[in-house]
């Protein structure tokens, strides 16, 4: 299986599919295309979130740091729980997954 | 951080790096260059294994499948515990991820 095979269009709504499930463990595919958080809204997440960006551009805003950060293919990032964080934009142009 | 920055020279030797470990949970970076699985050596690991390619090429063989698996840039893959498999080569001309 290929993570760039089929990508879908996500125009209209950002699109996840879960790849693995296991107890206490989910590895989700993330095709964002332009989508942002709502102003004002943080994730709150009780669980921790490692993220890898293998195309496109994201965006992410943490709660306690001043400058928010780009993400591009190869940037990873730890998330640790309850960590606030926001995407403050996706790019339009490109699928970024 | 990113997973292509100062990529090692792997051509002496396959690189592991752990870029996160939690409790029934590790993300590694691998790094080959023309390593391969000793003849007749089969890997049969107690944990899982989920693996995606992000760069170069590599292949692996399950003991229990006929052809072998090229795994390519977005190719995923997920090991169950205690599968045999082996890595019959991977591309001695670029740095495999």
């Amino acid at each position: 299986m290929n993570l760039f095979a089929s990508l879908p269009d996500a125009g209209a709504a950002e699109r996840i599919d879960q790849l693995l499930t296991r107890p206490g463990l989910r590895v989700e595919r993330i095709v964002s295309q332009g989508q942002a958080s709502p102003p004002g809204f943080w994730y709150d997440q009780p669980e921790g979130e490692w993220v890898l960006a293998v195309g496109g551009r994201a965006c992410l805003r943490f709660a306690d740091e001043a400058a928010a950060r780009v993400l591009r293919c190869g940037d990873w990032l730890d998330i640790a729980p309850h960590r606030r964080h926001r995407v403050e934009w996706t790019d339009p142009s490109v699928k970024t997954v």
